[in-house]
């Protein structure tokens, strides 16, 4: 019987989430794991935390470097500094939420996630939202007006409600076998739980 | 020549520092480099900073979960759930600020960690603070009264500032030829770094 798949929690918006999306299907590969990419608002939990990542410099500053070498370890590029925090983060976010409907929302993360880290193009705006979604064969007029939809907003203000009952507090995080991750770093952690060996 | 040692920076008081001193003489042998102690007040820098960890409960049941989970892989125990915030947190410090003026600074903070993690008594308050000098063979009424003293408390405070400075911004932290590190799962990248390997 197939294991069920870890959920894989993220925003775009996040620097972290860039490492995990890089590295998720490689990884999967390596541990004979699936995950279930889920989508929500960071933004809202971090704000009902009073948690809010662009007012402490030295902390955002330190996560640019880390994460820039961490890419540089894994072998992906970041150009330093992508333009943060980004501005349109719900439509970023909910045109995810649509291609989790529609199975291409790994390919549009990474997609938008490459122009934002390489290029600094904002997700969310022009030219990487059109340009993220042509090169991915999504038609960007049909799939801004299905953003803008009662049930996507609906889904992803109900992603959000999911995973702050789960208790997650960060991007990216994962659930696997009902035990919550947080942070790239502990991708690897979260598969092999799911495989058994903790 | 010998390169110059690794800066760990720490707080007594943290969750995550117990991984780090627990495991910092392995990864030193292993990747043959020093580490120079260096404690301080991460919470004069995170009240700064308007980060106080025990009013975001989702993430402190992380932290003790994750750390937990964390320190049973590496072998070494964690009983949950230690009192936190620890209140003798100023002393507890200071004392480890006299320890690294006689040598004696890691043994200590191994010494109380092991009692706040495993026994659940608070570092900084008796019968932690009296036991763990006893048991490294320094006299606490000596120690006690040292850590009182104007070269004590304006060291502590140095540091403190040399540690802003540094762009420190939580603990553990480690710079490595100027090379800022935060966290237990930085310790072994903070080596390398230092070591040549990057």
């Amino acid at each position: 019987m197939p294991r069920p798949p870890i959920d894989f929690w993220f925003s775009i918006g996040s620097i972290y989430t860039y490492l995990a999306v890089m590295r998720i299907d490689e990884i999967a590969r390596r541990e004979n794991v699936a995950f279930r990419w889920r989508p929500f608002s960071i933004r809202v939990i971090m704000k009902e935390m009073d948690n809010f990542p662009a007012s402490k410099p030295a902390k955002l500053a330190y996560s640019w470097r880390d994460a820039g070498r961490r890419a540089a370890a894994y072998g992906f590029p970041l150009r330093p500094t992508p333009p943060y925090p980004i501005k349109e983060y719900e439509l970023a976010n909910r045109v995810a939420v649509v291609g989790a409907f529609e199975d291409w929302c790994p390919a549009y993360v990474r997609a938008t996630y490459r122009r934002w880290f390489h290029d600094h193009a904002e997700p969310g705006a022009e030219p990487n939202l059109g340009d993220s979604l042509r090169e991915i064969g999504q038609d960007p007029d049909r799939v801004r007006a299905r953003a803008e939809a009662d049930d996507v907003r609906a889904a992803w203000r109900a992603a959000t409600d999911e995973a702050r009952a789960l208790g997650i507090f960060g991007v990216p995080s994962f659930v696997s076998a009902g035990e919550l991750f947080w942070g790239d770093d502990r991708l690897e952690d979260a598969a092999r739980w799911q495989a058994g060996g903790r």
